[in-house]
């Protein structure tokens, strides 16, 4: 399943590697020994669910035939020019990030504005390629491999009802993980 | 309606003008001439719906319960200490921005790691207040406020067939606002 | 914007007096006095919201190109299949329910399952058809027209501290509605 | 964690075995071999999920506060008379079955309405009890448990890309399964 999620992404132009990234350095903000190893197996295991699969091709394919041209309009002007209010591509992310909870969904909402690395190179829409559902799947990538990072690091801390929260944990990273 | 909910925001030390404030600023990076007022006319239609007004009746009691000591453990570690992974606090406000579209959450997800005006605040929990759940709420006001207004600002323009959409609408504001 | 709407239901064969067929059907078990024109009153203003026809348009698509047979794979296999576990018919469903609060979102969980009229005769798939998307998105107008109902009538009866809630009010119709 | 969990629902007359029973149930209707130890053995899972306790926890001391009359007006009487527009405690359980994808979702709004097993007992409120919150919980851990099963049932039979759906595969069920 995982090679059907990663050959949809090359397809668009996205490397798993660029993803890893974006992932990776946010991980260090807060925690600077994390590898792009472990960055990188944790957003494979992302990759691996159905849901992510299916929410990453479906957004591919509209993105495809909006770059034909091949949609029958309004549909095809709201996603070829990624008019702001259609919503179905942020839609379509949420149901990525759902899966790892509430830290990934303001997570998502945070990178699907700031739009870091290959989040924005997406976003600029360059020589007529149309990414309006694929900045959305990254950004959502990147957010479900942060909270999956997140959960493991906690379970591994294992401690739920001491757990020492500190004023700069607010921005969901547990503190066992920031010393 | 809404004045249990201004209430019950007011008894945790928020100004329904500290939230028009935040949305106000906001609005007007792209609509300059946004007027504080209309900001408010928005803010309070969407205090006046009752899913909105139970999200927040129910978030504002449980920091009131942990502000106080009283719940039961471990909720009451969880909450008193705003813990990353707790995220009943992003998921009450989700039931806020959900009315109002994808534009909504997104834009939610960015203010609450942002945090900009009176969410910064509340975030801060000087003195032993407690409000994990108000900074959440109080950032799902502003977005939805603003999706509101950008709802209302389109059906103003009316064309849905041919948009216009320029490079700078990617934020969520319309374009007809950017001029 | 009502009428791109009704043009791609009628184009997948569902005629908008179907569903508020349906929705009718539903709303007289507890208020015999429903008028039809009421509730197609309620569903065209439902009709009407952006997000819904968004999502109409994007599902009528996936629809219609799983059965010209021309998606690519796995996608197209998982589409025309109505595989269970594809899930993105309902996530886009349930961009249409969350406009209209939780009650909308438990309804058409149960009218997913149940399948009445209209949303049973499509999910049979006769012929070649392919209505992976449609059966969902029908099942989600008729919660959203329900609910937007409910909340109508609740606002009518006005009284929201004092609600007289009797023990067959639990299926989400107002105890005011049944009397 | 999972401790937590079990011993806040025994607090409310709900014993793991409940749940485990009406999940089974369910799921012999189309695989009959179907053990209560899988079944329970799904639900534990189900259980450890931190966001699944923090949600039980927190409807737990919502509903004791409203049986207890404690909280403030009008959330008390909302609570109290499990009032149908006050959607809180559905939101609460979507946070539950929003980690195991669609399936779960529209699967806990079919048991919400339907009130199999201890769900319909829960839902009655005899003797002054409230179990407003509880009666979602646990149609959302029944949910969740039934989807558990499901993908990992899938994922057993290992075909994605010919997934041999028939007729009767439609209500969330893997066909290897049925048979
Ligand atoms: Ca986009
Ligand atoms: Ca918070
Ligand atoms: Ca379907
Ligand atoms: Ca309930």
């Amino acid at each position: 399943m995982h090679e059907a999620a990663g050959e949809a992404l090359r397809r668009r132009g996205v490397r798993v590697e660029d993803v890893v990234r974006v992932a990776c350095d946010i991980a260090r903000e807060r925690r600077p020994q994390v590898t792009f190893a472990e960055c990188r197996t944790h957003l494979e295991k992302v990759l691996e669910k159905r849901e992510v699969l299916y929410a990453i091709l479906t957004g591919v394919v509209l993105d495809e035939l909006a770059e034909a041209g091949t949609l029958p309009e309004p549909l095809q002007e709201a996603i070829a020019s990624d008019l702001p209010l259609y919503g179905i591509d942020e839609i379509l992310a949420t149901s990525i990030t759902n899966i790892y909870g509430a830290v990934s969904l303001t997570r998502f909402g945070y990178l699907d504005k700031k739009k870091p690395g290959v989040v924005g190179d997406l976003n600029r829409h360059r020589n007529g390629r149309v990414h309006t559902f694929m900045d959305d799947l990254v950004a959502a990538l990147v957010a479900a491999t942060l909270a999956r990072m997140e959960h493991s690091a906690q379970k591994g801390a294992g401690r739920l009802t001491k757990p020492e929260v500190t004023a700069d944990a607010q921005e969901g990273l547990p503190p066992a993980a920031s010393g």
